[in-house]
């Protein structure tokens, strides 16, 4: 099988993620901070050491306020219904989103609780900061921009949009689903104020641990209540963070694997880069020769997804002849962004989505791209 | 080390889920059921028999509407949440529940949503269903009964319970945190309507992964959204099951783990109840003849779950002394169940809870019985 659906969940699980998590299961299966004894305790310092790493990678200011939740899906629910349900106001998002910031969005919208503003992206494909400041009313509560788009890999400006977001003090929502572990991404240096990650994806950490990063500008109330460990008297929510967003058991063994996960990341970061820019660049050459191909991706996207369409085929239709015929994993179909497909002008037939791993070879490449080569005719 | 906080999390995890987990690890990491693709659909297949599996379990009428979730807490707040938010009403619990129940329902009862009663235990420490039937109003929306307390082990009646609400038609939620993989349920034959799992606990599958099964007569609107693999083009969230209430990347490692565990719980059900009773006995002969003991447990609880003080000494004095001078783990405190804690008389100073687990010896239960002699003299 030769596995190129990396931008939903990287297929590599280095060792020592695999082994943090069996560690996990065999030694730790206890509840981290709920009870004073050594193995509770012992959780709770695995717990905190993660916290304190993901800290240091994401530039986050307090390592208490690095929340450990389901998936990046809750992250980032739990940053806009949070923020949002009882402060409402105008919003501006954009039309690159994943269904995971436009829904929870269209929702308080529809319930009449935000106004909203979706912005486009420009002729680069790309949301700009000055779309940005030329979208902020007086009402403006929230931007939330995706850092790279799940579709075509567009790499969104954060920088520059949180200038103007911390000019008018205005929080600075961040999708990081597709850039964390793959693109440096600093809080304080880019005035991000809620980060959502995804640490199956770029940081190669097992599905089962989303993780949301508050800086300390703006608070988040909760939205799940239950068991915190903290102020176990009171019939209400404490306000502490992480507790306040934290109800009920960690999944520890995705923590533990989250913080190799993070290690090894850092540790590969330089090579895996180059890696992945020299397959890209192989890739690309290879589609470049191609007849009857049409392709999405901008100039200055992240180089390791690839987004095209074949002659009149349907996107489905590649996928699955990809799958059945050469044991090829890409993903067709709309990736959950239908206003980025609307953009692009595929709502109708999807593209294909190729993303690559740190485990996929030159071969593999060759192969997926001959393979395209005997589709496109 | 001796684990005596089972109640908690299981320490034991048995092979077969540590290999199903790193089986998935190391060979299923893609997304279930979101591409078309062979590896996702061997992912799909997975969650698929997890469903089935966990539906033919706990008689829960389709699978479709086994709802794969964060924790416990995450399942009960999808259920309270999700049913009462939009409908509002008078709701029956009890003193007995877990803050999982009691801090989502205080939340909806301070917002004015819904009305709250808080039934009491009779003398035998339980809740009946003459009490539930007395507490229903006309405008009663929802019944929330834990199946078995956390702190005193009790076993509430549900299956009279169930008659009582299904007679009146009112959805009944039942929290099966504590009881799930050590007594019989069956959501058909009980009339439940809404149960919730910690498969962490009982079923010994791995910290990561809630279970929320949903009965036919009543419907939850989801309250978290994103990207569910269907209906993409939407910008609301969809409305079918289990897609509706499972937004985002699904924990794939839990999910086989939860599935091995609930094979394996299968497997073993009638020795692990024997092995429960029989330490449950002599920690029972040992305890009745330590002097300066209280004790908490009603004479019908679950039998592997006691809880008690000793002398005028705090909890947590206790279960620290047991973790550093015996190196035994315990859980002292209020076991996040407040209004439980107030039935006891012990809001102040809290309770020690020993909870057996299936790897327990007894020679593990003379250890601890022979330290709880040394400290209460």
């Amino acid at each position: 099988m030769t596995y190129f659906d990396n931008g939903a969940t990287t297929f590599y699980k280095p060792p020592e993620v695999i082994g943090a998590v069996t560690t996990a299961l065999t030694r730790l299966s206890a509840n981290a901070g709920r009870a004073g004894h050594a193995l509770s305790m012992r959780c709770g310092t695995l717990v905190v050491r993660a916290r304190e790493r993901a800290a240091e990678f994401f530039g986050c200011p307090n390592p208490d306020r690095v929340v450990f939740c389901y998936n990046c899906t809750d992250a980032l629910n739990i940053a806009i219904q949070g923020y949002l349900t009882n402060k409402g106001g105008h919003i501006v998002t954009t039309a690159l989103e994943h269904n995971s910031v436009l829904r929870p969005l269209h929702e308080l919208e529809r319930r009449r609780i935000i106004s909203l503003t979706v912005l486009q992206p420009d002729h680069t494909g790309r949301i700009t900061a000055t779309a940005v400041a030329s979208a902020l009313k007086a009402t403006t509560t929230l931007v939330a921009v995706t850092h790279i788009s799940n579709v075509t890999g567009a790499i969104n400006p954060v920088s520059q949009i949180g200038e103007v977001t911390s000019r008018y003090n205005i929080p600075l929502l961040v999708d990081a689903a597709q850039s964390a572990g793959y693109i440096p991404i600093d809080m304080r240096e880019n005035n991000i104020d809620f980060l959502a990650i995804a640490p199956h994806k770029g940081v190669h950490a097992p599905q089962g641990v989303g993780v949301l990063l508050i800086g300390n500008r703006h608070n988040i109330t909760a939205t799940r209540y239950g068991g915190t460990g903290s102020s176990s008297r009171s019939l209400y929510q404490p306000a502490d963070y992480p507790e306040s967003l934290e109800s009920g058991t960690l999944p520890l063994p995705a923590v533990a694997g989250f913080l190799a996960g993070l290690n090894y990341t850092a540790k590969h970061q330089a090579s895996h880069s180059a890696h992945l820019a020299n397959l890209g660049h192989r890739l690309d050459n290879h589609l470049s020769q191609l007849k009857n191909i049409i392709r999405y991706n901008p100039p200055n996207s992240l180089g390791s997804i690839f987004t095209l369409n074949i002659g009149n085929y349907y996107s489905g239709e590649v996928s699955d002849i990809l799958s059945e015929q050469y044991n090829i994993c890409v993903r067709g179909g709309l990736h959950c962004a239908p206003l980025a497909h609307t953009y692009l002008g595929t709502l109708e037939r999807g593209a294909v989505r190729i993303s690559l791993g740190v485990d996929n070879t030159a071969d593999d490449v060759d192969y997926l791209a001959n393979a395209l080569k005997e589709i496109s005719g």
